[in-house]
């Protein structure tokens, strides 16, 4: 690899050429900027002659001219803006395809969507920072934000606050994603399979802790008032935890695992193999996600399959909001959990 | 799943509460609109007096009142946003880490990371969009942007455009990430350990032929000259595919396959050894990426680690590109490439 130099800029850089403006493309043209603006935003309620029109588009081929969107927002007073800000968690696959999807849901509904940096503090802190790019939405992935955040972004011209996650904020439209779903139909499917000492896989990886305790405490409620017992297993993601688990395993006594999800229940089904440990007969092993590694595995991975609504279903969502303001926010539970039954349960 | 009711909305929504601006401010504190601004964005030029200030902020405070960031840019002439299209292939751990590390670094050096939606056109064409977002730099991943993207996107402020991909265009810095490497080193590799007849995995999965091209080229390439073969194998992400390519394996008389990453390694790998075929013995596996997920397969995946440079070192090359946008652009080869040999191969 090439090492890219750390060479100091020079003190005072060349100056950037000027940027087109409105100005130039009136001037060019032999309009007023009131007539680039009617002919560049296509308003239908001005009548302009067709040679003015093509003067207009013209000039503004010639000069590259760009419109602002910021400027544009500014005298609409709202912008075409949905900002996102990256999710605080690591992305999976489910959440990736999702939000390509959703994105391609709202271009479609002639909205700009903008991913905001993950690096920013989440919560009412991040809010403002959001709320000084003027969107007209804004879609919250995972917890943090409250009420004093919401309130902040609406003063700010947002008309939509959507959050997705665990808990509704109040102000704002909430998708529930509720994970204890996830946790609760493994649990219940391996009560359904006769077993009783279940295991749950907890990630020590960070930023997972807000998916993990509620599908620890999904299986608790599952098994809630039988005589079944749950046993939480913090692991990290590599060998020589699972190793330290699995070599455990048999003074632990347990006949089921949750394993969090498929990577999880791959990397601690190899290292319970490694350790002679019988799967499904001595341990029962589900994972989440339902991953097509999961199927590659022998035996074969039981899983718990997730579904999020379509990206289709949350812009109409999204764009229903912004256009109704007034109106109380919405929530909705979106996740969907089923367990796909394979052979290592 | 509680679906979302697609109910219209009400055609004439209540109007928003009204946004909070500097004059506003300026009105409850009893100063100008250039005091407020003077105050809020901290500018040392000017004394104003700590009472002043004071009551300034706290007008701010009271009405809830949020900078506008275009306003600003558009005092300024220019904005600290860098924008970056979301790519339009699948995303795989490596870029997401790179990605998310890089906006961490960004954010250090006090730009606002932006990530453009990914459903728009990809190119010059998309360039006019990113342009009206007045963006200081554009850090486009990827193929397809030409040069008059690059001028559209400089003309309309961008005082730096970067591209991360194959080849280097006009007017752009140009971070070179050349698959060929990748290729190339497991072919090499292959070749060394004696294998002559190489197979090589092309996806099937559209938005990936950026990536399986230039690797098929490295593998040629790394056995130019010699008696080796490389024969080209084309392949669903799916257990049937897999199935009907192992069902044929025996009259390809391959004796190795680069399989153009880990996950197509384990797929191709479980479907080989549902057919009897023994691996390393019969025919050497080799992928690419270094997941965790390799280590766990037996035989253990021999693999391809790439690695990129550190988000640190790309945010201060943006950084500098944005100091001095008169400077030539630099390019950059940006891929390192080194195979892991473990037991597959």
């Amino acid at each position: 690899m090439v090492q890219i130099p750390n060479t100091p800029a020079p003190a005072s850089p060349a100056p950037p050429r000027s940027v087109p403006t409105s100005a130039d493309v009136a001037r060019l043209a032999g309009v007023s900027r009131a007539t680039v603006s009617y002919v560049l935003n296509n308003t239908s309620a001005v009548r302009i002659s067709e040679p003015t029109r093509r003067r207009v588009h013209e000039a503004a081929r010639e000069l590259g001219y760009v419109p602002h969107a910021a400027a544009r927002s500014l005298r609409a007073g709202h912008s075409r803006m949905v900002l996102m800000p990256a999710p605080a968690f690591p992305v999976g696959p489910l959440y990736s395809r999702f939000i390509t999807d959703l994105q391609s849901a709202l271009s479609r509904l002639d909205y700009t969507v903008v991913q905001y940096g993950t690096a920013q503090p989440h919560g009412d802190e991040a809010a403002r920072a959001w709320a000084e790019l003027r969107p007209v939405a804004v879609l919250v992935p995972g917890a943090g934000l409250g009420p004093r955040g919401v309130a902040v972004l609406k003063r700010s011209g947002a008309r939509a606050v959507v959050t997705l996650g665990p808990e509704t904020v109040e102000g704002a439209y909430a998708l529930l994603v509720e994970h204890e779903a996830v946790g609760h139909s493994a649990g219940a499917h391996l009560y359904d399979r006769g077993r009783r000492r279940i295991g749950v896989v907890v990630p020590r990886q960070s930023g997972l802790e807000v998916f993990s305790a509620p599908r620890l405490a999904g299986v608790r409620q599952a098994v809630r008032g039988t005589d079944a017992t749950v046993t939480e297993l913090p692991l990290g993601y590599d060998e020589a935890s699972a190793a330290r688990l699995a070599a455990r395993w048999r003074e632990l006594d347990l006949d089921a695992v949750f394993a969090y999800n498929d990577e999880y229940a791959m990397l601690l089904m190899r290292a319970l193999q490694d350790e002679g440990v019988r799967i499904p007969e001595e341990t029962a092993v589900v994972g989440a996600d339902d991953l097509m590694l999961g199927r590659l595995l022998r035996p074969r991975l039981s899983t718990v399959h997730l579904e999020l609504p379509s990206g289709r279903e949350l812009a109409e969502l999204v764009d229903r909001a912004v256009r109704a303001p007034g109106a109380p926010p919405e929530t909705h539970k979106v996740l969907r959990a089923t367990v796909v039954h394979r052979d290592s349960s």
